[in-house]
């Protein structure tokens, strides 16, 4: 009858590197990858991760840091944790596993995050040829409240949740995912879609040995080597869930994940206090390390029953989510909307990427009237709880998405109304986000008809 | 001191055709449509419209309506409005004009709409290459909800709204309009993004004489003739708002809409009782006649004080808008994701529409295991309240976009659950919507792992 | 395949007086008056109302009306109803009539309502002590929204909905209202609780023929002499649900009535556009002339399946009710608090009417600093969509009420902040609300600590 | 730039008594009660908190522990806290103190709680007399949910709060506490308002140095005497805030609390993880230890500014607070009605507590019918995040409250539907809640009509 405190799983000491804690971290997606823990479903349990970049991005005043950092290491998973059910067989290939979020937020004694930016070079975000540069703002927490000394005049509570929980793949869907990917770095100009400008970032990233970290598989050994070759990154999301960055998986929320090899393997990491819909600046949570409390239930021939498969073969599934019933209330949005004609005035084709983007220059133009720079109100709008739409997409040649803000986060009445927009010392938001000077030489999207 | 009823400045009477109606409808964006009302700022004031259709689709037993309904002369609207102050002066061009959606909903003694999809080589839809044939659901309100014969055992709430609500154009934006989708026209293969399959659709609506509806303007003068070959076609939203299919413009909201012409020209249509984020099955919202009462505000040079071109010209900017406080509330949603890989297996660039193509498929074959046919999802989710998220945009090469569905609008519990899900005779949801046979010769796309 | 418009069974003409109405109206519950039409169990179905004066109050610059109006008159109703299942069998007592109330509205025409208080010596109100004369303020709608040009600063939404909805008693029922009613009226003093000050309202209005309208039956005739004898006001809501005031009784709600006669013999009135929490000033919603949409559904034998009574007999029971999708979202509340002791300083017992009088009393005195007249805000609090809780019923010897203001109702930001509260032009609210001067001799209530 | 976790000023350690902690707890309210620790305007910091009854009440499997615990010495509280401003002054009588909640939740490793009523010659509570014996459940909490052994089939999110937090009064208003109790007390009879039933509770707890714990003061010296003599109870919420146990006073939300000395002295407690609004069985939250993170500012002269006395001095005021923007969200709700009419058929005058009574006796019997007793009922609707409104308060005689249930914490659809309510194996509800067997002689009351 004693009461069952979550037992911990995966500790992290945050004075330690993701190299060197106690249960080793991963970073690649491969089912060569032994567990580090075993769950029992129905059992409370939790595990502890380090952020994105497993600390390579500081609190300090520079945004230098997201340049040096390597961003072939990221994401630092904690897992994998093989699950079984009480009679202790593990769960199998074909199985649904239902993982319920009982619990999240920052690890204890690091009440604070960072949204940032990548330079066009090294990995951009989704307006990186309006943005080339790398930029940083620095969040702390207050309970459930985040504020930026870099963003000033707004404070929100934030929504927060995993951007990355899945499962091991099997061999055959790794396979699956390794040769598409490098079909399309290898033939991408054909297939890209955004307007010219997206394709200078990389059109994939393909497995690497370069940071690559593969928990209790030692550096050095034939296993590692490879591993090291084979293991998908984990920057996109998948069939297995993966890095999807959906802001609303969070407290209370149940993800059903397809199971693909024995015992599922469960990995989670690049924990978010907050995120906004598209997550457009790239690094564009508010990036945290933090802490899960989850259960699991062992849907068995789940996977078959409820996920059909969506392309050649039964493993091109997707993982389906119940939202949970605690996130922040707000009734009041001002919404942005874009369609799918492009900044140099290009028709595109029911392109809801492109629509999305124009919500969101629109979104980030219109507030910067308020004081803002540009850069703030980008980051901003990448880690604050805003909701970006698909309106329609049907209408030809015109996407039509929307970018919609709660009005509630800032300190000051955004609402257009008549007579100028109130100027003067209060509005000038200062200080201004961090930023490293774009050293490449791409050329930048201005808008032609910007005042600024 | 009398109370104010909202004076009717446009009436439709259903008994009559659209081109008879007392106050002439419009169904092109045309600087030169002369106005047919004026109406003053802060004036509670009444138009009634006719569906999108027009009439053309009934409540009848049949889809083969769609077949015959003329294309080319879609969306009838009510208006232009023309908007003065209360000095009397018109809006200009270069103000802002603040709708607000006082309050609407489907004509008194006309309580039913109806959700279809074209034929593939009429026009098609979200998902046409998977669903080529016309089909369609008739849904009967019940005051605030709805419920359909064709699609048993769900019923909800409807968020009313105008699919279409927008201000006339001037000249040069209507030029840039048509150059800008004639040159999508002429090169379309090239840009079209959604897998290999939606180039069978058109790629935009040129002007066309076909079906064409001036309002006031008679037929067969000159100038509607000029008229004729230069208006542009109500299908897609642009810049002017229009046919932007915002399912949360409902009651209470208040729409910012640009001025580009002495009046701002105010026209709206196609009345939604409910529909869909994405509405993916085109005619795809619950399609239906109703009324608005508006009441606007000028707001002197608002435009150009709250909007940045977004383009080579000034024009090139966006309507913004704020929700109303009256939505339906649900807490519960079950979410289905969908990633940038196509049913070929194919990877896609951060392709937001291919993403959420995926997370729809993926949705239509969970429920259709409820005992539905496929058709009947596809159009239950192109008209109920769901809810259309780009969650992630920026992991290469994964774009992530979810639909979520609120769970209260079925008479089962539709969520995964150990165990089969339970079938038999409450389960077989009949009838089914109607069809009609697909006379093309397109490929149809088959899932290739489905089991149906 | 006809959609089906709700059939109109109990229509309103304005024009006319309560008394004259093609279907007559009654202001009495008695077995004995006859149903004015049938409705069958599914059929959605429409009735008109007068508001609860019957018109006796109008759109003026005056509340003496309201010291003119017949309270015995109040409240007029629409109906009785007889409900039938689908083979034509009435309900039964001992059913449970499940009603939906699909849609309702302002009658069209009469887009407007007011708020009053009475004057104490003819009925008072919740604060009658403090504030004893009559006040009236108009209400104007637009829409889903209510503006008052005597409470300027304020707009909501409205939740509407009938104050007054019930099935008729029957003898047995009626019967022992009647006694228990009169022994009070009779014992009246020893059984008051509310501070010293409400005794001075009657405690119960018992029957009378004075302002007696009875549908069908024809003043003068033996009957109606024996029903007016014996009819129960429709003041105070009872076991069979009656004037609860029960402002979540909203569009899409349902309510599970018990039914005591053949036939449920359903009416209903005293239409709000919108309610506080408490109705504090009396007749203190927005009253309005109004329409229902209402869907019916028999449970048979549900009342003795699902209900179980709470007293002496099987009649003593009460509705329960569903809360329906849409009504207003509010996310942020100013909240007052109460405690069971007195103006005096006297300590009550765990007594929740005088800790919510407390609470009332502290918004009231709040509010009134932001620029109104401590009269406004009393009218407003009755109007506006205020939520009264009692949090906490058990602490001796205190119970706790609180009152939650939604803020954005405000055009100001009316929390607490450093600094004075802003004074000037803009926060004098006038005008003010109309008054009668109170000609009574009743002590006056005064807070001795207050500076106004 | 460093991050800063919360400043922890009041530690608790769970393995000793709360007479041992070692920044010690009081359970009176006094002036000259010392501060235990400072803490600055903006700042965030922690206090930690024993459970209401000290551990006194335990996870094991009888109710006899609620028999044996000194009510003498509830609540333990932690503080007081001074608050300072940024310049090191103190908050100033006549100042406001807003506190907000930034965060909370149980203590780590005591992830559990109770729910209980006492024996009602103990303490009683709301329904004791129809429960006149000691009942208890334990909740077991998974991150944001609670579920219960005892009360099997239910299981809800919390919405954590603290049931007492407030500030220290000042001599002149403890004198005001302790006079106009002690009159109640003497003449309690006659001021007695809950039925006839109720003055069996007692009217209030008076002081008294049984269980008194003084925090600094040490016991026997003549201060402790002294102190101990006239301490205030800590039962009730009164002028200072204290046990208000307002169920939403949660994440997030800020309280602007009068300043009566110099410091605020503000003290917190009685954490519940979840509480139904009037916590109706008494120690009826689910109680358990727990933390706050707060973070206060001090409003200059704000008690003065924004609170109006409403009573004999400028004391007698209240709180107001702003309800935080985190809580679960619910969408369906059932809904029970009461009217001041008590269970032998007696008339109340508009008595909400009655009214309120009655409600909660039919929500009671209603869901005891779906399998369980109605003990197990009535802890669950103390303890789950149901709503008790005052709907009117001035439709005399009757009060109309009701009190609405979110239908989503029930594994089973307890609406009403046509045909009985299931039955079987399934919804036997076991096992039952723990009990003592009643010793007293007081009669209980039976509900007359109830089959059961």
């Amino acid at each position: 009858m004693a009461p069952t405190t979550p037992r911990l799983v995966v500790p992290i000491d945050l004075t330690k590197k993701p190299s060197e804690q106690k249960v080793p971290l991963h970073n690649r997606w491969h089912p060569d990858i032994p567990s580090v823990a075993d769950v029992t479903e129905g059992e409370v349990f939790r595990i502890e991760m380090v952020d994105c970049n497993g600390g390579a991005v500081g609190d300090n005043d520079t945004a230098h840091d997201l340049n040096a950092a390597n961003i072939s290491a990221v994401h630092y998973l904690s897992g994998p944790i093989r699950v079984l059910d009480k009679d202790g067989m593990p769960a199998k290939a074909g199985d649904l596993l239902a993982v319920e979020i009982c619990n999240l937020g920052p690890l204890p004694g690091s009440e604070w995050g960072y949204t940032a930016s990548l330079d066009r070079d090294r990995g951009g975000s989704f307006l990186t040829d309006h943005f080339p540069c790398a930029t940083k703002a620095i969040w702390y927490f207050e309970g459930i409240y985040a504020h930026s000394p870099q963003i000033p005049g707004v404070r929100f509570p934030g929504i927060p949740h995993p951007g990355l929980i899945g499962t091991a793949p099997s061999m055959e869907l790794l396979n699956i995912w390794n040769e598409r990917e490098r079909e399309l770095q290898e033939k991408g100009h054909k297939s890209m879609t955004l307007s010219e400008h997206l394709h200078k970032r990389p059109f994939a990233g393909l497995p690497t040995p370069d940071g690559c970290l593969l928990g209790k598989i030692e550096e050095g050994t034939p296993e590692w080597e490879k591993i090291a070759k084979e293991g998908a990154r984990t920057i996109p999301g998948r069939e297995n869930g993966g890095n999807c960055d959906i802001k609303n998986l969070s407290t209370g929320s149940k993800v059903y994940l397809p199971v693909f090899i024995d015992g599922a393997n469960l990995s989670a990491g690049d924990m978010h206090f907050s995120q906004g819909d598209g997550e457009v600046s790239f690094c564009g949570a508010i990036e945290m390390d933090g802490f899960l409390e989850l259960k699991c239930e062992i849907i068995r021939g789940g996977m078959r029953e409820y996920l059909t498969p969506m392309g050649p073969t039964p493993l091109h599934v997707n993982p389906i989510f119940e939202i949970g019933p605690v996130e922040p209330r707000f009734s009041e949005w001002l919404v942005f909307e874009g369609i799918s004609v492009d900044e140099s005035g290009k028709q595109h084709y029911l392109d809801a990427s492109v629509a999305f983007k124009r919500a969101v220059l629109n979104a980030i133009d219109y507030i910067s009237k308020f004081g803002y720079s540009r850069e703030q109100v980008y980051l901003l709008l990448s880690a604050c709880p805003c909701e970006a739409r698909i309106a329609g997409i049907v209408d030809c040649p015109n996407a039509c998405a929307t970018l919609a803000i709660p009005t509630a986060i800032f300190d000051q009445d955004i609402r257009p109304k008549p007579g100028k927009i109130p100027v003067g010392a209060r509005l000038v938001r200062k200080p201004d986000v961090m930023k490293c000077t774009y050293g490449g030489n791409l050329p930048i999207t201005k808008n032609p008809s910007a005042s600024v």
